[in-house]
């Protein structure tokens, strides 16, 4: 007998024919002889709504308000997925938030789950009820409502299941699993059948969006086993595991790309001691995230000045450009060019620890196909080229191949 | 400074528009310095929207989670309330059932307030906040949610404006008060000023919807001021008081009808001791309300037989006299008749407990009309008759003019 915690999202559970047949996935593992916890969104749509609600009360919101109205999506799934799980003769029960407690820090919007009391929880499960469980929600130490954030209810689902020591997690979605690219682009893409939770945090962070980052997160840090599958079919998903479940490594487990990629050049700056701060705090106040950072050596060493590159969200770009600019005395650049097609690819796996020249076959590659890189960026078990938005579907096919990770 | 308890129902907060304009009702007796606690309702539609999802889960639903379900309409209600008087410069926070806690019995579905914690919120109104409270729902000894039974909001202000020993307690509805009867049938109906506890406990028993007879019987008991007035007016409306308020009674208050009625009478029932108990028993056990009884003086002292009518709501008609036929051997009566097309007429008023001679000009009035009363139950302040439903609005305006209701 395991425990085990189904995650499911808005659009398995968009209406009541939908939760019946999200009841029926959760009745197999119980008629398997397993026990049971069920986290599920809101029904698709419903957050929408609610949010549209409360952007209508006015444009500075109280978010202990807004959690009060949003969380309750997830209230009334829970409450009719336990309907049609008693209905189908399962024994059920829900349980809200603060009902646990689910206890997180007072970010209302955006709160950390901080622990989980699991007691009452796990005497109605091995009293043979399944439990119910809305995601995306707990209270805060405030003892309000408080929600995760937009997809929080993957980080719902792995809290819940580290919290009870759970067999595995499996996070039903729309895909059937993790591929080794974008399948919509590369038509040879395979399903992964295992990956670790370091791949899949480099897959999720440069925008292979199948799990929420900070579900991730926890799971690698509690050891717990992920199943990413479909809720529309039986078959197994991809496992996300830790590296030593893992026998037979692929040197290169995927990859991964990210549209969403802005680039900033700084020509000329001057190349003195302190001035990567002077560019770099300005944007951490503006709260505006920087990805890559390239610095090229000084092409003439008597002027001392340099060329700076970094990236940005495409949403923040113009905000990005307004903050430099604003310093321009300061920092005593040249000139700034500023370019929103671009595409961010990496390769990732890691086998790379163990296997050098992994970096330069994707260089080699690239520039077979006549790919211009524009910036390069690498860490242990990922290496990230930024190329023209209009390369992106070639360098994946022509990768893809390189890497020898075509299907067949 | 006054302490005011007001209560919205579902059309006054349609829409985030709607609401807009309940925020300035909060608004207005903020602005002339009271302390305000609003109880609001599902939007409009929400409830039933959510009641149908429940109904789509299975016939025997589990009453625990159909609370889940649908107390979170009122929740939503109550953050977006908040929300909005944030907007408008009015310091408020939504305060839900378990977080007072609202303490109710765990009759899920149709629970009973037991008790109001209202240390937290008064100490929140006393700081300059208005409290925004979900009507409808609690918090079970089970700790976890109940609802009241449909329209519960109006029992959630009164036992809250009880608990806080508010000033006075506003029902905010789409009528401007209590008429002396149905303004769509008697032109001439007057709005009252004020009415008695007991004189609107009557009304409400006999179908003059305006408030919910639970909520009426606690502000009795704990001697809440009632108002019942408009949202869309900011006239004055009715107010519920006690007795002792209202110096000058009318000798009747109003004049109350019910359509919703059933004649059942049993022919030659046979005379003996016991006979009753042995025919309302049995609809008892059935969960049949009756209402009015009357039991004629046997017309034949020989043959010891009495007719015995009563009455029962329309839809309970048909399982009433099953329930009588399936006794029909040991009550022995000669003849069932049964007749769905009667209403009930009731005059009320404190006023008749001081005055002789109020049912006899009722009787008169009625005589003159040439209407037939078919069954008369008087109470101390009410007397009714049963009389064909074809003579509904005759009787009506007969009566409202004979007691010298009627207005300009």
């Amino acid at each position: 007998m395991a425990l085990i915690v189904q995650k499911f999202g808005g659009t398995s559970v968009a209406d009541v024919e939908h939760i019946r047949a999200v009841a029926a996935h959760v009745k197999k593992e119980v008629d398997a002889g397993n026990q049971v916890a069920v986290v599920v969104s809101a029904m698709a749509g419903v957050t929408n709504q609610l949010v549209d609600y409360v952007d209508q009360t006015g444009k500075l919101y109280d978010a202990r308000e807004y959690d009060v109205v949003v969380s309750s999506g997830e209230q009334i799934t829970s409450g009719l997925l336990a309907l049609v799980l008693q209905d189908m003769g399962v024994s059920a029960r829900s349980w809200l938030g603060w009902q646990f407690p689910i206890e997180t820090n007072s970010a209302h919007g955006k709160a950390r789950i901080e622990g989980i009391e699991t007691d009452a929880v796990l005497k109605s499960i091995n009293g043979g009820e399944v439990a119910v469980v809305p995601g995306f929600q707990g209270v805060g130490s405030d003892g309000r409502i408080t929600t995760l954030g937009r997809g929080g209810s993957d980080t719902s689902a792995v809290a819940l299941a580290a919290a009870l020591g759970a067999d595995r997690c499996d996070i039903y979605t729309d895909v059937d699993g993790v591929y080794t690219t974008d399948p919509r682009i590369v038509a040879k893409a395979r399903k992964l059948d295992k990956i670790t939770y370091e791949e899949m945090l480099e897959m999720a962070s440069v925008g292979a969006k199948v799990l929420q980052t900070r579900s991730v997160e926890i799971a690698m840090k509690h050891g717990v086993r992920l199943q990413v599958r479909s809720s529309f079919s039986g078959e197994t998903g991809t496992l996300v595991v830790d590296e030593d479940e893992i026998v037979e490594h692929e040197l290169i487990s995927g990859i991964a790309y990210s549209r969403d990629e802005a680039k900033i050049t700084l020509v000329a700056v001057p190349d003195k001691p302190g001035i990567a701060a002077s560019i770099f705090g300005p944007l951490a106040d503006a709260n505006i995230n920087v990805d890559m950072i390239v610095q090229n050596v000084s092409a003439d060493p008597e002027h001392k000045a340099t060329d700076l590159t970094f990236t940005v969200t495409e949403a923040d770009l113009e905000r990005a450009v307004a903050v430099v600019k604003s310093h321009e005395k300061d920092l005593g650049y040249k000139d700034l060019q500023s370019d929103g097609d671009v595409v961010k690819i990496s390769v990732i796996g890691v086998g790379m620890r163990s296997h050098a020249g992994i970096a330069q076959r994707m260089f080699q590659s690239l520039a077979e196909k006549g790919i211009n890189i524009q910036v390069i960026s690498t860490s242990e078990i990922k290496v990230s080229v930024l190329i023209g938005e209009e390369y992106a579907e070639l360098a994946l096919r022509a990768l893809h191949t390189t890497y020898g990770l075509d299907g067949e």
